[in-house]
Formats: structure tokens, C-alpha cells, sequence
């Protein structure tokens, strides 16, 4: 296939350089539906990202495209702050139905502002307020967000000096499975806080992803998320959990930590909430550490109505019975094989692999290897982003709700990309 | 007229306890059209509030809803991280054509997240690095966000208090005229640049509105701004210009700064640049500043291609020639006009006023009068917020688009409001 | 006169390229007595100096050298950290019969270690532990000590930039006559404290010199003094003077807050406070403030009981009654007339002076000019040094007990010098 | 024995409730001699304690003593700030000689300030310097100070509260034999340093002592340390030995770190280096770190006259041959072997012993025993002190020219009392 090389020069001149997806997918994207994207000379590309895992119900899904339109024909209120309106109801009463309640949790929402770092800024807040405590601990190869706070709880050394600042009341502990893999879990971080001598600042919370997506797809064992949890509680830290990636479905179950049987004291949600990539984000808590006193937390575009409308229609569209974790339990399986195969035809290559749902990571001895890949899918039609702290791991995060058949083709497209780049 | 009380019982259970305007306006707003809202029991409510500034071109705005739809329907891409995009291509093209050209300005265009507080993280991020300086010099009474960079050069010790941690790397200076209106500017200011025992970090950079909004409406003069920017220059410091709320043509030219004939270094610009009040957020910065690696700065929703498409049709549609300005500035003489009045009235209760383009702010000596004067106009169906540190001025901030008859609509009823408060 | 270089070769060699008072007084200094220096090659030098401080009874007093030699003669306690011990029993007494008690103060004394830099640290963890807060106010100029706490709430850039992180919690605010003599006292900062809006961290403390001496001889008025106290106790702030350089008799008064007719609630004491030149620190409070855990500040040195031995004999000897304040401001009215001789002559060079007590300052337009004076007095037999953040200040601080021969011939010296370097 | 109780109301009424070692050892100390203190009711103390460091050479050390004396006679120069002085020259000189080219170290000497908190905050100020980053590693119980910028890597919880502001920029690391025993050393602090995406700020420095004070006498073992000079010079920090305590012979060498074969890049000295219980603090330097501005650091005290001439006798003393080095070992050994006993016969206790040269730690089962045994250990006349975080640790500490009989009869006391403690 010839691809004729885009007139990028606008974007050039204009925008500022710190752009980045970009210059790996050079396409002048225009259209989008379910898995596939279109870019404006007519190619066509399927899309194994899931903008960044905020697309898990696919691109301008229809029903929710069929409740957007209908609330804005309509001149539903676009713009509320946090005023009461109908949609917000709406959003509220299947949230609370349809999520919070078969899960038997009466965790309070709050609409933190519309991105993943405006829902852990609030967390991180309000934890140090319940603890009247500044520390918070988080774990190797973290990703939280690029605003101050959510930064000194990230482990990206290039993405934390962009701070500009010393970025301190942070603590990294180790991952699962970071150290040799023989070393106790927690031994290092238990020792810290039972020993009054350990010149650890007492923690308010610890920060947790399950899986951690752009660190690598490091993926925690249920039974390190409940010894974790077990930790807290013993030692009087919050558990958050930041579910920003991987929640709304990305594992399997609506939340990603349901597999662990925990529940956290906080948890942040956002990209896949509103179900059709509008911006949205919640902070939920248990209703007892509910001491924010009015808008002592806010943000402008907090109530985006319009993102209401569609993240209620697309937890009545697919969370209402088991269908959708099944389902992504069989795609992630088959995506599951198709690595394993991958992995033995390239095992002069160390190539390794991991995952859970539908997030999976394709890692190789030689870091660079990851970028080849993706550079080559991308030549055959497949969007793929690398993550871990050197882009050495080759990232799968499809839209839930990929069919077979797409998930078959990208499947086919990954293992040319890997042999091609052998 | 009698007014049912709304049934908030799912916003009560559910919702955090940090939710604010819900409890000033106790209604359930269900559409909006141009200066309008209506509750979903009937009511209609004129808006002076125009979404804190997000609203400058009125609720679903008719040409913006008709090219919004057209791009959900035809499946535009709706959620593009920074890949390039038509939509986007569109949004730069007319940024660049419409505002930063006729204005004589070559700066970049950053994307940094789409709420105002990723605009100010990204702009302090930018400051820090280029200049190689952790301290931000801001103003009293300053308002730039919630998330912890942006708190910490934010004046209100309310918000402040919020973050849990001490709030650093930033030193308040005096707004203009905050002092005893006798003191020159800058006296405190200059003479902590020019001492080296003065004990002052050296700034990387000043950040401030030209008219604060949450701080009170306190409006900084030509002549000071000009200062400000001068001293930038002999001091080595960036110019951060926060135009979040005052910019997209709230004071009348596009720009706030446009009036004092300044250039800032840097300008963050949210709220209404996306014209239907969806989120969106820019950076801008001069060509020399932009020392960004790809992805130092990123966020999930920076490329929300919905809000590009509003935006350019706002651009299009308002700001090609200087009618918009005019009209604004010829709307905010009406508004002076009956503050004025309002203020002759009331001399009495010590009532003052201030403002400029569609952005005023009436003050009473009792600090409680302002709230009293919110509650009684929301009973009569115009909804208004206070601001200020102690809620102490009633804030105007009607739509741009509002016709002469709505405004006076609703500035009968502020003077009735007052008067019934006396 | 000829002066023979002396050989530096070891301590060049050997000693850090951080030493500083041996370059601008290259001589090898042996023996000393009272108000003369002499160095190993014979030379005698007059002493302006007095330790930047800390031989206020001038070197080697013979009343206190005979009772220091007593106690090592008969073996008595060296070494006890905060161990009872008869010396230090003595020296409590003493000052509490010759210090406080005659100026109606109740003051708890605490050993903080036996450097000015451990009593400012002790002072500002007290005043934080009290209020709970972690802000401290200082002034412009303002110095206080090296170690990070004392450090923060320094002026001077270069020494602050040493600390090698961003110095934080400390605010300045401009000492007395800073801006242009017509603006009221206070005004900014007394409106940061009443504005919630300010931005200003809420502080635990201020703390200020009275006389700023390594800031350049500032002299804070008493009516300055009294206001200041009197904010603070209007806005909950604890009164932390550093008398450290100014206390122990230097303007006269035993402390130098006396004249204003304050009473602080945390004083600091040291230089001159063991009398002899030896390493001794005191931190003072009013006995509410004395939360203090055992042993929740500490330091090796505090007990340094030599020290309090000759800091109870040099109490007894000149201090229980008023003939040493006297003698002190009588000895300043001397130097004043000299310098006021000497701005008259200068006139043309812009000279100017300052001081109280036995400390003075002489200014001239070029900076430059006054290591040029101290330099060539050098030449001529005097030790004088430089302060101010330019260097720019000749500083006079002979000891206390200096005769008014040797003033005289000190002071024609400096006339001289300042004569030859015109 | 029948124990008068002291009248200690003078210190009760007018010092400060932060006293602590009066309260453990309720008596009035008077004076004292070699391994013996005095009480003025003429009750003689044996000492296993030695200044907590700082009294090596006992107490009022009369060869030290006559070097003193004969120098106050004499009038020599007492107090001198960083002015040339022919006693520091001596002391120079003799250092060079004795200390340094004997173990072929050239490293430069400073004079911080006479406390080892100065030691340590300029060893760390110079170690950002030279490296432009912030953070610092320090170890799990370490102890280095109690100023803000050694308290911020000493571990001790209760000690750090007292900062009264959050201590950053110091993150804590396993000291030796921290973890199970089986943990591979570093194998948590190399993986952050390898890993780009751990979220460790990179440091500048580690700092370290080689047997832990207070910290609850753990003994480093030399592998370790050596392993930890390796990690530094792999990952570029400096490495800081803090031998304020250790150092001066305590462990039998000079340096305590020269039985690992190590030589840090910067070494902090204090406590025993004055000889005779005057405050002293050295820190050296390798020369290319030498890079301090001329007074970037100071302190009034740096330059110590008299401590500079009894610091050069007892090196000219005990340090010209290999003598104390051997006694102090063989001292140990007679140490040891008691502990063994002691262990042997209290195995029910779980009573543990360590140490090396002359520091030794015994600890019980039951944390409140060291305690006990301290108390009680007092009532027989030995003066012994508790360390650890929860002082669970009875520290042995004698001067090394403790005589064996003395060192015999002391044990004795330790066995009694351990015995009448169970």
C-alpha cells in the first residue's frame, strides 16, 4: 500500500511541539465509526487504542450518537457547573442503579471536573483532608496525570521533570511483581510503617491502578490488591483506586478491581465514562469521608451535560446484565492465544507478555523493537501504542466492543507487524 | 409567584457534598436556549451568569447546534487525543485567520488538557522550564484553578486551604489598586526584584487577569497592565496572561489585554473559546517559548474534536469583523448606566460599582447583601452569583449575545432585587 | 607601613575555598586582648569587628577568663548535653535575677544548641508546633542563620541560593522604611492578613531583627516595633525577635527590643551571650509556648557549660546595674558624631550613616566603596567589615567595652581610610 | 545506697519542659574526671556514655586540659570566625598530618559551624550544589539532626513532627539487614535508580552512617558499605559518611568507615573531634567538589580557637600511632564478651547483642527493659542511655581510655542490673 505522505503543515506551524500521537500515526483523521477510524484520503485504519482506553463502547457508538443528538436537538442544557439538571438526574439514578448498588456500594459521586487529573487532584485532597496528612503513597511506574499533584504521584521520570518544580509529600513503593519475584510482597512497605524510626511520612492514602497502563500493563494479582487493601486498613491509609484507564469494562468487570473482591475508599473514573469520549470524570468515596464542604473543589466544565446523557445511555446499553464482562473475557482470551503464539514463534527475541481483559502488553528483550512494531501496523492499517516507562511494551486496547472478526484482523496485522520487524 | 420546591432527594443521596450552585438556585434545569433556562417544572430563568463565563454566545447557541449535529452526524471524529484531525486542522486554520493574525501575533497554540486549570498547569510548567525558576509571582485575589499548581497561585484561603498539603512556589503581589489607592504601583513589587536581600525566589514568571472574576471584579487599569508587562521585561520574568474568563471577547475585544495594548508571553484561554460550552483549553505561548518534547505535557481530552468544530464556528461567526466588540462594549454602557443608578439610589448602603465590556460587579458595604441580593433575583427568575473573597459583589456576566430587551429585562429586575433587599 | 605577606600556603591547601574573613584579612592572627588583635608577625590590630558580634566584652576578658580557667582547674563539667549540672544552675539563676526578672519577664529558657542558626531552628519549630501552621513572615535584609529552617527566612539571594532547594514557607515583607518612606507602615502587609482573598499562607510567626546588621545597619524605629507587635497579636501571630547580633547590650539596653517597650514572644540569643566568644545559644518564650516534648529539639553542643560559666560571670560583672547601657549609648553618640563628620565631608560621595547604640552603618552612592574603607583601615591597623546585600555598608561594631582612647584612635582611622579612598 | 533527691526546681521552674537527660538522671553533675562525673552531693557516676559521643578521650582529658589552659593563659585568639588564626593552622596542619596523608585522603576541610546538624546541612547543601538536584537517600533510623535540613533525612518519627512544616526531599532506603535477612541488599533502591519509571526523584547524595547511634546501634557490615560506595559511583551520587558520632575512633579506626575500605566523597565530623567536649564540626571533601562561593555557608562559630588547640592535642596524643585503634578493640572485646554472657543467661528475654569497638547495643524482647536496666543502672552509679526509636536499645558508649578496670567494674553494673530488672 502507498501512503501519501499528509499535508501536515498546520498543525506545524501552529500547534506547539510538545504534540506527540501525531508524529507516530502521521493521517489527517476525519471520521470514525465503531472500531475503525478514517483519515481524509480515504484510508481506512483499525484501532487498537481506544483513544487511550476512553472509546470501550467504539467510536461515535450509535446509541449513544442516537441519545447525544436527540438531547441536543432538543436543547437540553450543555453547560450547568454543578446546578441540578435533568440529565444529571439521569446520570445519577443509573449510576447509583445500575453500578453502585448490585455492587453493594453506596460510595458518593462527585463531579470533580472533566479529566482524569481533576478526579485525582480531588481524591488525592480529599484524602489528605479525612488524614490531615500530606504524604500519599504510589507505586513504581505509576501514571496519574500531568497536573502538580496528580505529577508527584506519577513515576514517569521525563513526565515528572516537566513539573518544573522538586515534586515531593509522594512515597514510590514497589509494584506487584517489581523487585526479583522472589521477595515477599509489602516487606519493604510494611517495615516502613510499623518502625517509628523508618523516616517514612505516616501516609494519608496510597494510590493504586490494577493494571497499569501507560507503566508497562503491569498487571497486579488479586491477591497483592487485597493484601494492599489489608495494609490500610491496618495501618489507617485510604485505599484509591485510580480506575481512569482501566475501569468502565477495560478488565472484564465494571470495575477493575471487582476480580480482587476489594473496594476501595476512593475510587477516580473518567475516559470511558461517558461512553463516547466526551470529557467526564467522578470521584467516588465512601459516603463517611464526604467532609468537602461546597465548592471547596470545583471546575468549570464539572457538569458536561451532554457526556451525562451518553454515559447514561451506554451503562443502560451494556451494564445491565453480564454480557459485556463475558464478552471481553472471550476477546481478551483470544487476543490471550494469540500472543502466546506470537511469543513462542519470537522467543530468540525475549519476547514476553501479560494482560487481563481486553488490556494486553507485547514486550521484547530490545525496547526499540515495541516503536517497530506499532510503526509497522500502522503502514498496515492498525493503530497500536507502545507504553512502559521506555516504550518498550507493545499496548492492545481495543474497543470492547470489537467484533471478532476485528479483533481477528488487527490480530493477523500484529503478528506481520512483529515477524516484519524481526 | 409561588414556587414549588424542586424534589433534590437524588442529588442530596448521591452527589457529593461539594456541590455549590445547586444550593443557590434550587431548581432542575432541563433545556436552555440563547439568555434562557428553563427548569424542568416550567420556569424560565434569565441567565446572568452565562456559565461562569463558558456561555459567552448564549445557550445552544443556533449556528453553533447546527454545525455541532452536522459533525456527530456524519461521524466526525469525536475523541482524538492530539492525533491530527480535519476538525482540528479546521480549529487552527480559523484560530490563526481570525485571532492570532489581525492581532499581529505569531503565537503557538498548545491543547494542554480542555479545563482552565490544565491551561494554567501547562502554562507554569512552561514558565518554570524556560526560565529555570520554581517561583510564580501572582495577584491577591487571584483565581486560576483547583488543581495544585494552579491553587497555588490562587488567592482564596477557602480554596487553598482545600489542598491539603502547603501551597508553595508562589508569592501574591498587590492587584491593582489594592492598596490605599495613594501607594504607587509596583513600589513593593520592583523593589524585591531589585534587592538581592530582598528575600524574594526570583520569579519565572507573573501570572494575572486583567479583570479578576472570582476575586471580585476587580478591574486592573491600562496603565497598570502596561507596567506589569514593563517590569516583566526589565526583570526577566514571563508575562502569563489569564484570560479563562475574560477572554473570547468578555470585555469586549478578543482578547482582555487587547485594550492595554500589551502582548503576554503566555495566555490561557478555556470557557467560552469553545463557544457551546464544552470543554476545551488553550495555551499560548510565543514561537521562542516553545521548548516542549513531544508529550511532556498531555491529557486524555485535549483533542476534543466536538469543541474544535463549535469553536471554529464561533470564530467564524462572531469575531471575523469588530461588530461583536461593538456591541458588547454598547451592552456593557447600558449595564453601567443602571449600576450607576442603582448606586446613586443606594448611597446609603454604601454601594459601589466596576466593570468593563459584559463583565460587572455591584458592591454593598455589607458583605451579606450581595447574597441577599442573588436570592431575591432568583426568586424572581434571573439568575446571578456573587464573587469576591467574602461573596461580597453581585456579579453580571450576561451572555454577549443577550439582546437589549433581555438585558433590560434583567436589570429590572436587579434594581428590583436591590431595593427589595434594602 | 610595610606589611609582610603572611603565609596562607596551608590554609589554602587545606582548608575549603568557603572561608571568606581570611581573604579580606590576610594576616595570621595569634593572641588578643580587649579591643586589639595581634598577628604573628606582631602586628596589632584594632578591633571594630568583635566578632561580628560575639565579643561584646571585648577578647580574653580578664574577669572571665579568670573564672573560665578556675573551672577547668578544678575539673569542673565540660561536656553535659541537657544533664543538671552546677554551672548551669548558676547561669540559670543569673539570668533569671539579672536578665529577667528585673525586665518583669517570665520567660522559659531553652538550650537549643550553641549556634545562633539552633536557636532561630528551635524558635520556628516552636512557633509552628503552637499555631499549627506553617508559614513564617521575615523581613527584607533579614538574616537569621544558615541551616535550612533559618535559611528560609533569609534574605540575601546568594546565600539562599546555597540551600540547593527552593526555600519555602517564609514570606517577606518589607522592614521598616524599605519602600519610599511615604508609605504607610504595614499597609500591605496588614491587607493580606485581613483579605482571605490575599493568598498570603496564614503565619505562625513573624520574625524580625531590630537592628538588621549583616542586612546593612536597618534600623527599625521603636514605633515600627510597636506596631508590629501590635499586628501580631491582632492577627494571631506569634513575635519572634532574633536578637542574636543585636541583643547582650549591643544598642544598649540589654535586649535590644527594650527601647520599644515590646515584650516578644520568642526571643533568640547567642554571639555574645557566653561572653567569652564561646559557642552558646539561648531561645527564650513565654512560658504558654512551652509545649515542647522532652527532647523534641536537641543538639549535642547545648550544654557547652565553659560557656555558662562565663556567661553568668560576664551578667555579674555588667549587667546588674544600668552603667553599661550608659557607657554604650555614650560610646554611639561618640561614633555618631564622627560619622556625621564624615557624611559632611563627603557629602559629594553621597555618604550617609546609621545606627544605635554601638552599632553603626556608613553607606556611599558606589557600593564599591565601602570594601575600598575597609580595606585600606585594614592597611592602617582597624578591623572593619562590610554588610548590606552589596556589601555596600562599612559596619561598626566595636566591642561594648572599648575605652574611649581606643574608639577615638579607631574612628581617626576611619576618617582616614575613608579620606584615602576618595 | 541512699539517693538524696536533688533540688532541681531552678531547672524545673526556668528551663524549658525540652530537657530531657536531666530527667533520666536526676542529679546535679559538678564536675569529673576521665571516666568519672561528680554530683554536688559527692556521689561519683562511672560513665558508659561519654557525651553521647562526644567525650572520647574522657572527661577533662589532662593532657587536653593543660593545651587549654595554657592557651586561655596566654590570651590566644577564642573566638575567630573563618579570620587565620595560628591555633587553626595548627590544627590544620595536624589534621593533614595525622588524619589525612596517613590514610591518603586529600580530602579539603571546612568549618561549617561547631554542631554536627551544621556538619550535615552543609554536607548536604554541597552535594545538591555540586549536582543540581534536590533529593537526598538517607537510611531506615537514621539520625543526622535536628535543624530542617538534617531533619528531613533523619528517620525518627517523633523528631520529625516536631519540624511543624512536611519534610521532603529525603526518601528513606533499607539500612543494612533492614528487611528478613534475606532480602538482597539495595535490591529495592537499585531497581528505582535503574528504572526510569519508578518515581524516585534522582539524588544527589546518600548519606549514611556506618554503625547507627541512635538509631539503635546497627552495625553496617563492610560488604554492605562497600556495595553501597559501588551503587554511588554507579549511579552518579555522592556518597556523605555522617561520622559525627562514629567517627574519632569510636569503632577503633579514625574513620569508622576506613574497616569497609571505602572513602566518601564527604564526611560530616563532630562530637570527640574538639578532644575535650568543646563544639567542633569539621566536613571534608574530596577537592574537585570544593566548589563553594567564599561564605556560602558560615556560621559565628565556625572558628572555635580553644576547641581548634585541644582537637590538635588529642590528635598529636592518640592518633600519631596505632595504638588507640588496638585498645579501643580490645576494649570492645572485654565488652563483647560480658554481652555474650549477659545474652546467654537472659536467652528467655530475648536478649540480643551488637556492636563494634567501643558501641554496643543490647536489646531485650520487651522494649521497655533498656529502660529499666538504664534506671537502674543509675541507682548503682552508671550512667548508661537507651537508643532506638522506641529506646528499646541499652547503648554502651564509654570513653575509649576507659581504663579495664574501670571498663570492668561498669560491666559489673550492667550485669547487676540487668539481673534486678527481670
Amino acid at each position: 500500500m502507498t501512503i501519501t505522505q499528509p499535508d501536515l503543515s498546520v498543525f506545524e506551524a501552529v500547534e506547539s511541539e510538545v504534540r506527540s500521537y501525531c508524529r507516530s500515526w502521521p493521517a489527517i483523521f476525519d471520521r470514525a465509526q465503531g472500531s475503525y477510524l478514517y483519515d481524509e484520503d480515504g484510508r481506512t485504519y483499525l484501532d487498537f487504542f481506544a483513544g487511550a482506553g476512553s472509546l470501550n463502547y467504539g467510536h461515535n457508538n450509535p446509541v449513544l450518537k442516537r441519545a447525544l443528538i436527540d438531547y441536543l436537538e432538543r436543547d437540553g442544557i450543555t453547560h450547568a457547573l454543578d446546578m441540578s439538571t435533568t440529565a444529571k438526574r439521569a446520570f445519577l439514578e443509573t449510576f447509583r442503579d445500575v453500578v453502585l448498588r448490585p455492587r453493594d456500594m453506596d460510595h458518593k459521586v462527585m463531579f470533580p471536573g472533566p479529566t482524569g487529573t481533576n478526579a485525582v487532584e480531588s481524591a488525592l485532597k480529599l484524602a489528605r483532608k479525612v488524614k490531615g496528612r500530606e504524604s500519599i503513597v504510589s507505586f513504581t511506574n505509576a501514571f496519574h496525570g500531568m497536573s502538580l499533584g496528580s505529577l508527584a504521584v506519577t513515576g514517569n521520570a521525563f513526565k515528572r521533570a516537566g513539573a518544573g518544580i522538586p515534586l515531593v509529600h509522594g512515597t514510590p513503593m514497589p509494584f506487584d511483581d517489581y523487585l526479583d519475584g522472589r521477595t515477599p510482597d509489602f516487606i519493604w512497605f510494611e517495615r516502613l510503617l510499623e518502625d517509628s524510626g523508618s523516616g517514612l511520612n505516616q501516609p494519608a492514602a496510597v494510590i493504586v491502578e490494577t493494571v497499569q497502563g501507560e507503566g508497562g500493563i503491569n498487571v497486579a494479582r488479586a491477591e497483592w490488591l487485597r493484601a494492599l487493601a489489608d495494609l490500610c486498613r491496618r495501618h489507617d491509609m485510604l485505599l484509591i483506586v485510580d480506575d481512569i484507564q482501566m475501569g468502565c469494562g477495560r478488565t472484564g468487570p465494571f470495575f477493575s478491581f471487582e476480580e480482587a473482591g476489594i473496594v476501595p475508599d476512593i475510587i477516580t473514573v473518567s475516559k470511558s465514562i461517558g461512553g463516547y469520549g466526551l470529557p467526564l470524570a467522578l470521584t467516588l468515596f465512601r459516603p463517611a469521608l464526604d467532609i468537602w464542604e461546597p465548592g471547596e473543589h470545583n471546575g468549570t466544565f464539572r457538569g458536561n451535560n451532554p457526556a451525562f446523557v451518553t454515559a447514561a445511555a451506554a451503562l443502560n446499553t451494556y451494564w445491565t446484565d453480564g454480557q459485556m464482562e463475558k464478552q471481553t473475557l472471550a476477546r481478551g482470551e483470544r487476543i490471550e492465544r494469540t500472543l502466546r503464539d506470537i511469543v513462542t514463534e519470537h522467543a530468540h527475541a525475549g519476547a514476553t507478555f501479560r494482560g487481563r481483559g481486553l488490556v494486553w502488553g507485547l514486550e521484547f528483550q530490545d525496547p526499540a523493537r515495541a516503536t517497530a512494531v506499532c510503526r509497522r501496523a500502522f503502514e498496515l492499517g492498525l493503530l497500536l501504542e507502545t507504553s512502559g516507562p521506555q516504550s518498550e511494551v507493545v499496548k492492545f486496547l481495543p474497543p470492547l466492543t470489537i467484533t471478532p472478526e476485528e479483533l481477528d484482523e488487527g490480530l493477523r496485522i500484529v503478528t506481520r507487524a512483529v515477524r516484519d520487524t524481526d
